[in-house]
């Protein structure tokens, strides 16, 4: 790994002319601002008291691109519109699980989405458990013919999230693998860091088997059953159903750039969710803080180019990326930069900035605002901006990545308890103050992160 | 407060005859020998994985029955045997909650015992919602007419528990203060310091109306409504039973004594639990502790006196107090001291002997095996030792009060989330620690907790 130096915040600002340091000036001062205004707060307390659940192709999503709108409208945004598509939306139905023999004891699951719904009356069948998702990868095709596969791999705490890549595995494809191999049913160990008997649910492969997660506490109830060395009966009942056009809407709104309106910054979170929670975390507080990091950006009055806030309508199941970018392929090259908060409320540790413009003089009045926040400028560059803004990507808008304090995030994730009481109003502030001075400097220059080098 | 000026280990050894410091001795090796044993850890395991839940009239606790006896001959109780009695036990139904206007929103609930069944279909009311009980008990007869009455005052986390009784009250209390009201309904934010979305249950009052406990983020929820002006309507749908007269045993198994078998030391633990969890905390871990305790306080040899351990058989909705009383009047005076761990399976900060019989050798060797396990003599004498033991206290039966660290408990008791995963090993082995020392040292010596006041 290449040494990193970074400039002192002192030294980048003296090393830059008075145009740059009028920019600083204004950035620490949108920073300083957003670190006491509830505009964040406030709008994510709206969501999930006024909206609650959102899962894409539910009323509540009706209800929540409605709230979009007004929300939007009411906070001074312009050109406040409605994108609107189809796409693919899992519903759950009823669900329950049960250990019938040896032990009967009741367990407690939530389906993954994609799961199929079992016969009538459910399915009864003896589970082969694996403690790791690979003991189950190496069993021989066929091998679990009339079983339910049960992998019970448990994620550690990362900072940076990156265990969900490494263990969400088993979620994502395991149901298809367990299915191959004769599997009438697929049970995960939640993808969780919590101990709570709460489980996370998330989308899983379209593999025809009904497959669920069960709480921590519950896999380990199997996993202290197996060791008995009895086989072990699990009674499973669930229902869901697909509905393959549902309606769905990107939500936007827009602060005119008054010199080069055309040259666009895209950012927002995504407004559906899973079912269990209120969607609090994930991602009413994404769609909270790049609203009220917009609106503080704007605030000084308006910026040289646009801002574009999006609440993305469907991203948990997928479809709000393609039909944005099918949507905007015409401007694509005129969008700046792109940016998705959907990684929690918690403070932004780091930032990865596209290598081109990283020492544009927006950038280093941008980075001469980070160390009072205790963040840091990353050396990588950015490598996923966001799942709503892939199909950018695809179509070479540069995007940003900014790095929160995951910690935590997975013990919430996808469950119940995914609800307002979790966010600290604090830490939430602060993600608004990196994100606000950010689109401030880039709102206010002419910064360009497709240029070939820095210079 | 008086100064209590605690006499160190050495110096209290120090101060022994030849034949106190062998019981000092041997108090300490059990001591040690508990802290590496894993008996109570696999007695846990094994009734919350073989068992799990067991409310009292239900088919479960029979299975606990047999799980109890089977358990003690194997461990090599004697006189093994079971004292039934019968007992009034509510059973849950199905429950649901959501609030139907003006923002549609499910509610996470989970009934309080004794709580009324509603009328079939449910019903609807608007919520008068009381952030403070006192402040709906403030309120006069009749004001609650046709309302579903919410308290939401919330819980302190305490080390020792106190918060329990102070909050509690309106959970024990509180329906049939709303229902004199004229409440429709009931519902309080759960008596826990947690913030996860499960409710916790508990016993409540039989007032004819339906109560339940919102999860501490529905809770939140109603309060983020209700502070928008707008009237709140909620739909509350549940259903319940009651057995007048349910079966329900006392397990009981000894190790008798070879000098004075009929002088008896009465510990336990509670075998019923609530519905939602396995019971690991409450009270499978207060069994697995003093059987443990007994079986290493016996280990050494038979005991001079005798050792018993019940497994009480309805401790959560009552009876088994009353049923042991009465069965065991005539050797009431027999009873040499009866203790209860029902507080956890956490480290034990310290312990309250009664005052007669405190400065006893055998005392002060339990006294001076203390220092290493961090747990201190309280001096305040013992106020309540457990709810199973209450009809022998009444009875002028001495009893102790080992004081468990209760940090944690109310995060998890009488939820869903009271289960194995949640116990530290190493401070059950502590716990053990304690009450093996103190069994080991009665069951050793002629300490009469009754005596009028210490030599």
């Amino acid at each position: 790994m290449r040494r990193f130096i970074p400039l002192t915040a002192a030294a980048l600002l003296a090393a830059m002319p008075a145009a740059a340091q009028d920019l600083a000036a204004g950035v620490a001062a949108v920073r300083d601002k957003a670190l006491t205004d509830g505009t964040a707060w406030d709008v994510v307390e709206s969501l999930t008291t006024e909206v609650g659940a959102r899962p894409v192709g539910s009323p509540a999503m009706e209800r929540a691109r409605d709230w979009g709108v007004a929300k939007l409208k009411e906070l001074g945004f312009q050109n406040v519109h409605v994108e609107s598509f189809t796409t693919r939306a899992w519903s759950r139905g009823a669900e329950s699980a049960e250990v019938v023999g040896p032990w009967p004891q009741k367990l407690v699951i939530l389906g993954l989405g994609n799961s199929a719904s079992t016969p009538p009356g459910g399915i009864t069948a003896p589970i082969a458990l694996f403690k790791s998702y690979q003991e189950m990868l190496d069993q021989p095709p066929g091998s679990l013919k009339g079983k339910i596969a049960v992998v019970t791999q448990r994620m550690g705490r990362t900072q940076d999230g990156s265990s969900y890549g490494a263990v969400g595995i088993q979620r994502f494809m395991g149901a298809a693998e367990a299915a191959r191999r004769g599997a009438v049913g697929y049970l995960i160990r939640s993808i969780s860091t919590d101990d709570t008997r709460l489980p996370h649910t998330g989308g899983g492969a379209d593999a025809g088997i009904p497959a669920a997660a069960l709480s921590t506490p519950d896999a380990e109830l199997l996993e202290h059953m197996v060791a008995r060395g009895k086989p072990v009966t699990v009674h499973l009942d669930m229902t869901s159903s697909v509905n393959p056009a549902a309606p769905a809407w990107n939500v936007v709104g827009e602060i005119p750039g008054r010199e080069k309106p055309d040259e666009v910054i895209v950012i927002g979170g995504h407004l559906d969710s899973w079912d269990p929670g209120t969607g609090a975390i994930d991602d009413g507080s994404g769609v909270a803080i790049m609203t009220a990091a917009a609106k503080l950006a704007g605030q000084a009055g308006p910026p040289r180019r646009t801002i574009r806030v999006v609440m993305w309508g469907s991203e948990e199941q997928g479809g709000s990326s393609r039909a944005y970018a099918a949507a905007h392929k015409d401007e694509a090259g005129k969008i700046v930069v792109a940016g998705e908060s959907d990684s929690g409320p918690w403070r932004i540790w780091s930032v990865s900035l596209p290598k081109p413009g990283a020492n544009h003089p927006a950038m280093k009045a941008f980075r001469a605002s980070l160390p009072p926040l205790e963040t840091a400028v990353s050396p990588a560059p950015p490598r996923f901006g966001g799942s709503d803004i892939e199909g950018l990507m695809a179509m070479g808008v540069p995007v940003v990545d900014f790095n929160t304090d995951a910690s935590r995030y997975f013990d919430l994730h996808h469950s119940a308890d995914d609800t307002l009481d979790k966010i600290d109003p604090a830490q939430l502030a602060q993600n608004v103050a990196v994100w606000a001075g950010f689109v401030y400097a880039v709102a206010n220059s002419d910064v360009d992160f497709r240029a070939a080098a820095p210079k």
